[in-house]
Protein backbone atom coordinates (compact mmCIF):
# COMPACT_ATOMS: atom_id res chain seq x y z
CA UNK A 1 0.00 0.00 0.00
CA UNK A 2 1.50 3.69 -0.67
CA UNK A 3 3.20 5.21 1.98
CA UNK A 4 3.66 8.95 2.34
CA UNK A 5 6.95 10.27 4.32
CA UNK A 6 7.40 13.89 5.09
CA UNK A 7 10.34 15.53 6.10
CA UNK A 8 10.85 18.90 7.29
CA UNK A 9 14.52 20.24 6.91
CA UNK A 10 16.75 21.11 10.20
CA UNK A 11 17.73 23.90 11.27
CA UNK A 12 19.13 26.61 8.61
CA UNK A 13 21.59 28.87 9.17
CA UNK A 14 18.96 31.59 8.85
CA UNK A 15 16.82 29.75 11.51
CA UNK A 16 19.40 29.70 13.94
CA UNK A 17 19.78 33.86 13.20
CA UNK A 18 16.37 33.84 13.26
CA UNK A 19 15.50 35.85 10.06
CA UNK A 20 12.31 35.24 7.88
CA UNK A 21 13.87 33.11 5.43
CA UNK A 22 11.31 32.24 2.67
CA UNK A 23 12.29 31.38 -0.78
CA UNK A 24 16.31 33.22 0.25
CA UNK A 25 18.62 29.73 -0.70
CA UNK A 26 20.03 29.27 2.60
CA UNK A 27 22.50 26.02 3.61
CA UNK A 28 21.59 23.79 6.89
CA UNK A 29 23.80 24.48 9.58
CA UNK A 30 25.76 22.00 11.74
CA UNK A 31 22.43 21.36 13.88
CA UNK A 32 20.51 20.40 10.60
CA UNK A 33 22.88 18.36 9.15
CA UNK A 34 23.00 16.43 12.52
CA UNK A 35 19.22 16.88 12.21
CA UNK A 36 18.88 15.34 9.04
CA UNK A 37 21.10 12.42 9.82
CA UNK A 38 18.39 11.28 12.69
CA UNK A 39 15.79 11.40 10.09
CA UNK A 40 17.63 8.90 8.31
CA UNK A 41 18.29 6.79 10.98
CA UNK A 42 14.45 7.10 11.91
CA UNK A 43 13.87 5.71 8.59
CA UNK A 44 16.42 2.86 8.95
CA UNK A 45 15.52 1.52 11.98
CA UNK A 46 11.67 1.82 11.42
CA UNK A 47 12.35 -0.06 7.88
CA UNK A 48 10.43 2.81 6.56
CA UNK A 49 12.16 2.76 2.57
CA UNK A 50 11.53 5.52 -0.07
CA UNK A 51 10.92 4.48 -3.64
CA UNK A 52 11.15 7.87 -4.81
CA UNK A 53 12.01 11.28 -3.65
CA UNK A 54 10.23 14.60 -4.35
CA UNK A 55 12.23 18.07 -2.87
CA UNK A 56 11.61 21.65 -3.24
CA UNK A 57 14.08 23.73 -5.24
CA UNK A 58 16.08 24.72 -2.05
CA UNK A 59 19.27 23.75 -1.09
CA UNK A 60 18.41 23.45 2.84
CA UNK A 61 15.33 21.07 1.95
CA UNK A 62 17.81 18.76 -0.61
CA UNK A 63 20.78 18.81 1.73
CA UNK A 64 18.54 16.71 4.21
CA UNK A 65 17.19 14.35 1.73
CA UNK A 66 20.90 13.62 0.48
CA UNK A 67 22.25 13.18 4.19
CA UNK A 68 19.20 11.39 5.43
CA UNK A 69 18.86 9.10 2.44
CA UNK A 70 22.58 8.20 2.86
CA UNK A 71 21.98 7.24 6.06
CA UNK A 72 19.26 4.87 5.36
CA UNK A 73 21.45 3.40 2.31
CA UNK A 74 18.80 5.27 -0.46
CA UNK A 75 20.69 7.77 -1.75
CA UNK A 76 20.18 5.55 -5.58
CA UNK A 77 16.24 6.50 -5.35
CA UNK A 78 14.99 8.38 -8.32
CA UNK A 79 14.67 11.99 -7.45
CA UNK A 80 12.05 14.93 -8.37
CA UNK A 81 12.88 18.63 -7.42
CA UNK A 82 9.61 21.21 -7.75
CA UNK A 83 9.24 24.89 -6.69
CA UNK A 84 5.97 23.76 -5.90
CA UNK A 85 7.11 22.57 -2.70
CA UNK A 86 9.67 25.55 -1.44
CA UNK A 87 8.40 26.96 1.48
CA UNK A 88 6.05 30.26 1.74
CA UNK A 89 7.40 32.94 -0.08
CA UNK A 90 7.59 35.83 2.79
CA UNK A 91 7.30 38.46 0.14
CA UNK A 92 8.94 42.11 1.47
CA UNK A 93 9.78 40.12 5.04
CA UNK A 94 12.53 37.91 3.52
CA UNK A 95 15.78 38.69 5.09
CA UNK A 96 14.14 40.88 7.54
CA UNK A 97 15.01 39.91 11.67
CA UNK A 98 11.82 38.21 13.12
CA UNK A 99 12.25 39.82 16.92
CA UNK A 100 12.80 42.94 15.41
CA UNK A 101 10.03 42.77 12.90
CA UNK A 102 7.83 41.41 16.03
CA UNK A 103 9.50 44.83 17.65
CA UNK A 104 8.41 47.03 15.02
CA UNK A 105 5.02 46.25 13.97
CA UNK A 106 3.41 44.46 16.93
CA UNK A 107 1.90 41.69 18.36
CA UNK A 108 -1.06 41.67 16.22
CA UNK A 109 0.39 42.12 12.15
CA UNK A 110 3.52 40.10 13.14
CA UNK A 111 0.95 36.93 14.00
CA UNK A 112 -1.17 38.26 10.64
CA UNK A 113 2.00 37.51 8.69
CA UNK A 114 3.12 34.12 10.23
CA UNK A 115 -0.11 32.81 10.52
CA UNK A 116 -3.13 34.40 9.04
CA UNK A 117 -4.50 31.86 6.33
CA UNK A 118 -5.28 34.03 3.70
CA UNK A 119 -3.34 37.70 3.94
CA UNK A 120 0.33 37.79 2.66
CA UNK A 121 2.76 40.09 3.93
CA UNK A 122 3.68 43.39 1.30
CA UNK A 123 5.62 42.17 -2.06
CA UNK A 124 9.13 41.78 -2.17
CA UNK A 125 10.69 44.38 -4.71
CA UNK A 126 12.33 42.62 -7.50
CA UNK A 127 15.72 44.60 -6.95
CA UNK A 128 15.84 43.42 -3.43
CA UNK A 129 18.90 41.54 -2.59
CA UNK A 130 16.56 38.74 -0.98
CA UNK A 131 14.65 38.50 -3.98
CA UNK A 132 14.85 35.55 -6.61
CA UNK A 133 13.38 37.21 -10.07
CA UNK A 134 16.75 36.60 -11.82
CA UNK A 135 17.68 33.25 -9.73
CA UNK A 136 18.48 30.74 -12.67
CA UNK A 137 16.83 28.10 -10.62
CA UNK A 138 13.34 29.17 -12.10
CA UNK A 139 14.33 29.56 -15.40
CA UNK A 140 11.89 27.07 -16.30
CA UNK A 141 8.84 28.39 -14.98
CA UNK A 142 6.51 30.73 -16.19
CA UNK A 143 8.02 34.15 -14.05
CA UNK A 144 4.31 35.31 -13.84
CA UNK A 145 3.96 32.28 -12.11
CA UNK A 146 6.49 32.80 -9.44
CA UNK A 147 5.57 34.06 -6.48
CA UNK A 148 6.31 37.44 -5.05
CA UNK A 149 4.66 36.84 -1.59
CA UNK A 150 2.40 34.09 -0.09
CA UNK A 151 0.07 33.15 2.34
CA UNK A 152 -0.72 29.56 3.81
CA UNK A 153 -3.75 29.70 1.11
CA UNK A 154 -1.65 30.74 -1.56
CA UNK A 155 0.95 28.02 -0.98
CA UNK A 156 -1.96 25.42 -1.17
CA UNK A 157 -3.49 27.07 -4.91
CA UNK A 158 0.17 26.49 -6.13
CA UNK A 159 0.92 23.14 -4.22
CA UNK A 160 -2.00 21.32 -5.17
CA UNK A 161 -1.52 21.32 -8.38
CA UNK A 162 1.69 19.17 -8.60
CA UNK A 163 0.29 16.81 -5.66
CA UNK A 164 -2.30 15.60 -7.46
CA UNK A 165 -0.44 15.16 -10.92
CA UNK A 166 3.08 14.47 -9.71
CA UNK A 167 3.53 12.92 -6.39
CA UNK A 168 0.04 11.34 -6.44
CA UNK A 169 0.72 9.33 -9.51
CA UNK A 170 3.70 7.51 -7.73
CA UNK A 171 1.42 6.73 -4.35
CA UNK A 172 -1.17 5.21 -6.75
CA UNK A 173 1.44 2.90 -7.94
CA UNK A 174 2.23 1.73 -4.05
CA UNK A 175 5.40 3.72 -3.64
CA UNK A 176 6.53 4.72 -0.26
CA UNK A 177 7.08 8.25 -1.42
CA UNK A 178 9.41 10.84 0.80
CA UNK A 179 8.84 14.66 0.58
CA UNK A 180 11.68 16.68 2.28
CA UNK A 181 10.25 20.13 2.05
CA UNK A 182 9.61 23.21 4.34
CA UNK A 183 7.58 24.23 7.26
CA UNK A 184 4.58 26.07 5.76
CA UNK A 185 4.75 23.73 2.36
CA UNK A 186 4.33 20.67 4.27
CA UNK A 187 1.37 22.08 6.62
CA UNK A 188 -0.54 22.90 3.54
CA UNK A 189 -0.25 19.42 2.57
CA UNK A 190 -1.15 18.09 5.90
CA UNK A 191 -4.10 20.48 5.83
CA UNK A 192 -5.21 19.24 2.46
CA UNK A 193 -4.60 15.16 4.02
CA UNK A 194 -6.08 15.53 7.18
CA UNK A 195 -9.10 17.94 6.03
CA UNK A 196 -7.83 20.76 8.82
CA UNK A 197 -9.92 23.81 9.01
CA UNK A 198 -8.66 26.54 8.00
CA UNK A 199 -9.00 28.15 11.40
CA UNK A 200 -7.01 25.12 12.87
CA UNK A 201 -4.03 25.21 10.49
CA UNK A 202 -2.55 27.71 12.68
CA UNK A 203 -2.19 25.48 15.44
CA UNK A 204 -0.75 23.08 13.52
CA UNK A 205 3.46 23.15 14.03
CA UNK A 206 5.84 20.40 12.43
CA UNK A 207 8.76 19.64 13.82
CA UNK A 208 12.77 19.43 12.19
CA UNK A 209 13.76 16.34 10.76
CA UNK A 210 11.18 13.90 12.05
CA UNK A 211 9.77 11.85 9.32
CA UNK A 212 5.82 11.88 9.65
CA UNK A 213 4.20 8.86 8.14
CA UNK A 214 0.99 8.36 6.32
CA UNK A 215 -0.05 5.02 5.65
CA UNK A 216 -2.50 5.63 2.58
CA UNK A 217 -5.10 3.18 0.83
CA UNK A 218 -5.43 2.86 -3.01
CA UNK A 219 -7.30 6.25 -3.17
CA UNK A 220 -4.51 7.57 -1.32
CA UNK A 221 -7.10 8.30 1.62
CA UNK A 222 -5.74 7.68 5.14
CA UNK A 223 -5.79 4.68 6.88
CA UNK A 224 -5.21 6.12 10.26
CA UNK A 225 -3.60 8.80 11.85
CA UNK A 226 -0.34 9.95 10.87
CA UNK A 227 2.48 9.39 13.24
CA UNK A 228 6.20 10.77 13.64
CA UNK A 229 9.09 7.95 14.21
CA UNK A 230 10.06 9.22 16.66
CA UNK A 231 6.62 10.89 18.94
CA UNK A 232 8.44 12.14 21.67
CA UNK A 233 11.26 13.97 19.36
CA UNK A 234 8.38 15.27 17.94
CA UNK A 235 6.03 17.07 20.44
CA UNK A 236 9.20 18.39 22.24
CA UNK A 237 9.84 19.79 18.15
CA UNK A 238 6.38 21.36 17.57
CA UNK A 239 6.27 23.01 20.50
CA UNK A 240 9.94 24.83 20.10
CA UNK A 241 8.52 25.54 16.19
CA UNK A 242 5.47 27.18 18.27
CA UNK A 243 7.74 29.27 20.44
CA UNK A 244 9.70 30.63 17.55
CA UNK A 245 9.75 34.45 17.19
CA UNK A 246 8.88 35.11 20.49
CA UNK A 247 11.17 37.04 22.43
CA UNK B 1 26.86 25.80 -26.92
CA UNK B 2 26.26 22.49 -24.87
CA UNK B 3 28.85 21.40 -22.84
CA UNK B 4 29.51 17.84 -21.12
CA UNK B 5 31.25 17.63 -17.79
CA UNK B 6 32.56 14.46 -16.70
CA UNK B 7 33.39 13.83 -13.13
CA UNK B 8 34.69 10.43 -11.90
CA UNK B 9 34.29 9.53 -8.31
CA UNK B 10 37.11 9.86 -5.72
CA UNK B 11 38.33 7.14 -3.58
CA UNK B 12 35.90 4.69 -2.17
CA UNK B 13 36.12 2.87 1.27
CA UNK B 14 37.50 -0.10 -1.17
CA UNK B 15 39.72 1.62 -3.59
CA UNK B 16 41.21 2.64 -0.26
CA UNK B 17 41.46 -1.02 0.55
CA UNK B 18 42.70 -2.00 -3.07
CA UNK B 19 39.34 -4.37 -3.77
CA UNK B 20 37.91 -5.28 -6.78
CA UNK B 21 34.78 -3.06 -6.28
CA UNK B 22 32.19 -2.96 -9.54
CA UNK B 23 28.83 -2.96 -8.49
CA UNK B 24 29.38 -3.65 -5.09
CA UNK B 25 27.72 -0.49 -3.60
CA UNK B 26 30.63 1.07 -1.19
CA UNK B 27 30.52 4.43 -0.09
CA UNK B 28 33.55 7.39 -0.66
CA UNK B 29 36.21 7.25 2.10
CA UNK B 30 37.19 10.75 4.00
CA UNK B 31 39.62 11.32 0.75
CA UNK B 32 37.02 10.62 -1.54
CA UNK B 33 35.07 13.30 0.11
CA UNK B 34 37.54 15.78 -0.44
CA UNK B 35 38.45 14.81 -3.57
CA UNK B 36 34.48 15.48 -4.65
CA UNK B 37 34.81 18.95 -2.64
CA UNK B 38 37.27 19.95 -4.57
CA UNK B 39 35.65 18.94 -7.50
CA UNK B 40 32.53 21.62 -7.03
CA UNK B 41 35.20 23.83 -6.33
CA UNK B 42 37.07 23.59 -9.41
CA UNK B 43 33.16 24.21 -11.27
CA UNK B 44 32.58 27.32 -9.43
CA UNK B 45 36.05 28.69 -9.98
CA UNK B 46 35.72 27.91 -13.67
CA UNK B 47 32.50 29.29 -14.23
CA UNK B 48 31.05 25.99 -15.16
CA UNK B 49 27.29 25.88 -14.41
CA UNK B 50 26.17 22.54 -14.98
CA UNK B 51 21.98 22.45 -16.22
CA UNK B 52 21.08 19.21 -15.29
CA UNK B 53 23.20 15.79 -13.44
CA UNK B 54 23.29 12.33 -14.95
CA UNK B 55 24.76 9.71 -12.40
CA UNK B 56 24.80 5.94 -11.99
CA UNK B 57 22.65 4.02 -9.49
CA UNK B 58 25.90 3.70 -7.18
CA UNK B 59 26.43 5.75 -4.02
CA UNK B 60 30.04 6.70 -4.21
CA UNK B 61 28.92 8.33 -7.64
CA UNK B 62 26.26 10.04 -6.30
CA UNK B 63 27.98 11.52 -3.22
CA UNK B 64 30.34 12.97 -5.05
CA UNK B 65 27.52 14.52 -6.57
CA UNK B 66 25.70 15.88 -3.87
CA UNK B 67 29.12 16.76 -2.62
CA UNK B 68 30.20 18.75 -6.00
CA UNK B 69 26.91 20.16 -6.31
CA UNK B 70 26.91 22.09 -3.09
CA UNK B 71 30.28 23.66 -3.45
CA UNK B 72 29.20 24.62 -6.82
CA UNK B 73 25.93 26.40 -5.10
CA UNK B 74 24.15 24.19 -7.54
CA UNK B 75 22.03 21.21 -5.41
CA UNK B 76 19.07 22.31 -7.07
CA UNK B 77 19.32 21.40 -10.87
CA UNK B 78 17.74 18.14 -12.04
CA UNK B 79 19.24 14.88 -11.43
CA UNK B 80 18.61 11.48 -13.20
CA UNK B 81 20.20 8.33 -12.54
CA UNK B 82 21.22 5.16 -14.48
CA UNK B 83 22.32 1.68 -14.06
CA UNK B 84 23.80 2.21 -17.65
CA UNK B 85 26.23 4.76 -16.48
CA UNK B 86 27.41 2.21 -13.33
CA UNK B 87 31.38 0.91 -13.54
CA UNK B 88 32.17 -1.84 -15.42
CA UNK B 89 30.77 -5.18 -13.24
CA UNK B 90 33.48 -7.08 -12.08
CA UNK B 91 32.00 -10.50 -12.24
CA UNK B 92 33.82 -13.10 -9.88
CA UNK B 93 36.54 -10.81 -9.02
CA UNK B 94 33.96 -8.33 -6.93
CA UNK B 95 35.03 -8.41 -3.53
CA UNK B 96 38.72 -9.71 -4.63
CA UNK B 97 41.51 -8.01 -3.28
CA UNK B 98 43.67 -6.93 -6.28
CA UNK B 99 47.45 -7.67 -5.20
CA UNK B 100 45.93 -11.35 -4.27
CA UNK B 101 44.50 -11.79 -7.57
CA UNK B 102 47.58 -10.60 -8.99
CA UNK B 103 49.51 -13.11 -7.22
CA UNK B 104 47.17 -15.65 -7.67
CA UNK B 105 46.24 -15.69 -11.65
CA UNK B 106 49.84 -13.70 -12.78
CA UNK B 107 50.17 -10.36 -14.87
CA UNK B 108 49.06 -11.54 -17.82
CA UNK B 109 45.51 -12.77 -16.73
CA UNK B 110 45.39 -10.07 -14.37
CA UNK B 111 46.22 -7.25 -17.04
CA UNK B 112 43.40 -9.20 -19.28
CA UNK B 113 40.64 -8.77 -17.24
CA UNK B 114 41.65 -5.12 -15.62
CA UNK B 115 42.55 -3.82 -18.89
CA UNK B 116 41.06 -6.56 -22.36
CA UNK B 117 38.69 -4.41 -24.41
CA UNK B 118 36.10 -7.58 -25.15
CA UNK B 119 37.03 -10.64 -22.61
CA UNK B 120 35.26 -10.39 -19.28
CA UNK B 121 36.14 -11.94 -16.11
CA UNK B 122 33.99 -15.17 -14.91
CA UNK B 123 30.41 -14.12 -14.39
CA UNK B 124 29.65 -13.49 -10.43
CA UNK B 125 27.09 -16.43 -8.90
CA UNK B 126 23.75 -15.62 -7.75
CA UNK B 127 24.86 -16.56 -4.16
CA UNK B 128 27.39 -14.84 -3.81
CA UNK B 129 27.66 -11.87 -1.05
CA UNK B 130 28.70 -9.30 -3.56
CA UNK B 131 26.12 -10.20 -6.59
CA UNK B 132 23.39 -8.19 -7.08
CA UNK B 133 20.63 -10.29 -8.51
CA UNK B 134 18.31 -8.70 -5.52
CA UNK B 135 19.23 -5.12 -5.04
CA UNK B 136 15.99 -3.28 -4.88
CA UNK B 137 17.69 -0.54 -6.82
CA UNK B 138 17.48 -2.44 -10.08
CA UNK B 139 14.10 -3.75 -9.38
CA UNK B 140 12.89 -1.40 -12.15
CA UNK B 141 15.07 -3.44 -14.76
CA UNK B 142 14.04 -6.22 -17.06
CA UNK B 143 16.53 -8.74 -14.71
CA UNK B 144 17.71 -10.71 -17.89
CA UNK B 145 19.29 -7.28 -19.07
CA UNK B 146 21.29 -6.75 -16.29
CA UNK B 147 25.01 -8.07 -16.39
CA UNK B 148 26.67 -10.28 -14.36
CA UNK B 149 30.21 -9.02 -15.72
CA UNK B 150 31.16 -7.26 -18.36
CA UNK B 151 34.32 -5.99 -20.72
CA UNK B 152 34.77 -2.42 -21.33
CA UNK B 153 32.87 -3.43 -25.05
CA UNK B 154 29.80 -4.67 -22.79
CA UNK B 155 29.99 -1.36 -21.17
CA UNK B 156 29.97 0.50 -24.20
CA UNK B 157 26.82 -1.65 -25.47
CA UNK B 158 25.08 -0.54 -22.48
CA UNK B 159 26.16 2.95 -22.21
CA UNK B 160 25.50 4.06 -25.85
CA UNK B 161 21.38 3.76 -25.78
CA UNK B 162 21.72 5.75 -23.11
CA UNK B 163 24.02 8.54 -24.26
CA UNK B 164 22.36 9.04 -27.64
CA UNK B 165 18.57 8.89 -26.10
CA UNK B 166 18.68 10.76 -22.63
CA UNK B 167 22.01 12.39 -22.17
CA UNK B 168 21.98 13.64 -25.73
CA UNK B 169 18.78 15.19 -25.78
CA UNK B 170 19.62 17.40 -22.81
CA UNK B 171 22.49 18.50 -24.79
CA UNK B 172 21.17 18.73 -28.33
CA UNK B 173 19.16 21.55 -26.15
CA UNK B 174 22.14 23.77 -25.14
CA UNK B 175 22.58 22.72 -21.81
CA UNK B 176 25.56 22.14 -20.04
CA UNK B 177 25.17 18.45 -18.62
CA UNK B 178 27.65 16.82 -15.47
CA UNK B 179 27.98 13.11 -15.35
CA UNK B 180 29.51 11.74 -12.55
CA UNK B 181 30.14 8.16 -12.96
CA UNK B 182 33.02 5.62 -13.00
CA UNK B 183 36.44 4.78 -14.61
CA UNK B 184 34.93 2.53 -16.71
CA UNK B 185 31.62 3.82 -17.53
CA UNK B 186 33.79 7.12 -18.31
CA UNK B 187 36.14 5.69 -20.15
CA UNK B 188 33.58 4.10 -22.38
CA UNK B 189 31.92 7.67 -23.12
CA UNK B 190 35.14 9.40 -23.53
CA UNK B 191 36.09 6.53 -26.17
CA UNK B 192 32.97 7.42 -28.09
CA UNK B 193 33.47 10.88 -28.27
CA UNK B 194 37.14 10.77 -29.21
CA UNK B 195 36.97 8.05 -31.22
CA UNK B 196 39.53 6.22 -29.41
CA UNK B 197 40.65 2.89 -30.83
CA UNK B 198 39.71 -1.04 -29.24
CA UNK B 199 43.57 -1.21 -28.28
CA UNK B 200 44.50 2.73 -27.68
CA UNK B 201 41.46 2.90 -25.11
CA UNK B 202 43.61 0.34 -22.36
CA UNK B 203 46.01 3.55 -22.25
CA UNK B 204 43.47 5.84 -21.04
CA UNK B 205 43.69 6.77 -17.57
CA UNK B 206 40.94 8.90 -15.84
CA UNK B 207 42.01 10.19 -12.51
CA UNK B 208 39.33 10.97 -9.52
CA UNK B 209 37.63 14.12 -8.56
CA UNK B 210 39.27 16.61 -11.72
CA UNK B 211 35.96 17.53 -13.99
CA UNK B 212 36.77 16.49 -17.31
CA UNK B 213 34.98 19.39 -19.91
CA UNK B 214 33.93 18.34 -23.39
CA UNK B 215 32.84 21.81 -25.10
CA UNK B 216 30.55 20.48 -28.08
CA UNK B 217 28.58 21.70 -31.16
CA UNK B 218 25.51 21.89 -32.36
CA UNK B 219 26.17 17.98 -33.41
CA UNK B 220 27.80 16.96 -30.19
CA UNK B 221 31.20 17.13 -32.00
CA UNK B 222 33.63 18.38 -29.77
CA UNK B 223 34.51 22.12 -31.00
CA UNK B 224 38.52 21.03 -29.00
CA UNK B 225 40.18 18.56 -27.28
CA UNK B 226 38.66 18.01 -24.28
CA UNK B 227 40.47 19.22 -20.89
CA UNK B 228 40.73 18.92 -17.30
CA UNK B 229 39.70 21.81 -14.99
CA UNK B 230 42.50 21.00 -13.11
CA UNK B 231 45.71 19.72 -15.66
CA UNK B 232 48.20 19.72 -13.52
CA UNK B 233 46.38 17.28 -10.84
CA UNK B 234 44.96 14.92 -13.75
CA UNK B 235 48.29 14.28 -14.88
CA UNK B 236 49.24 12.88 -11.11
CA UNK B 237 45.81 11.53 -10.78
CA UNK B 238 45.71 9.60 -14.10
CA UNK B 239 49.13 8.21 -13.22
CA UNK B 240 48.37 6.87 -10.00
CA UNK B 241 45.56 5.30 -11.48
CA UNK B 242 47.92 3.86 -13.64
CA UNK B 243 49.86 2.34 -11.01
CA UNK B 244 46.49 1.13 -9.59
CA UNK B 245 47.14 -2.68 -8.42
CA UNK B 246 50.30 -2.55 -9.14
CA UNK B 247 52.78 -3.97 -5.65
Amino acid sequence: MPKLVLVRHGQSEWNEKNLFTGWVDVKLSAKGEQEAARAGELLKENNVNPDILFTSKLTRAIQTANIALEKADRLWIPVVRSWRLNERHYGALQGKDKAATLEQYGEEQFTTWRRSFDIPPPVIEDDSPFSQSNDPRYGDVDPSVLPKTESLALVIDRLLPYWQDSISSELLQGKTVMITAHGNSLRALVKHLEHISDADIAKLNIPTGIPLVFDLDENLKPTKPSYYLDPEAAAAGAAAVAAQGKK
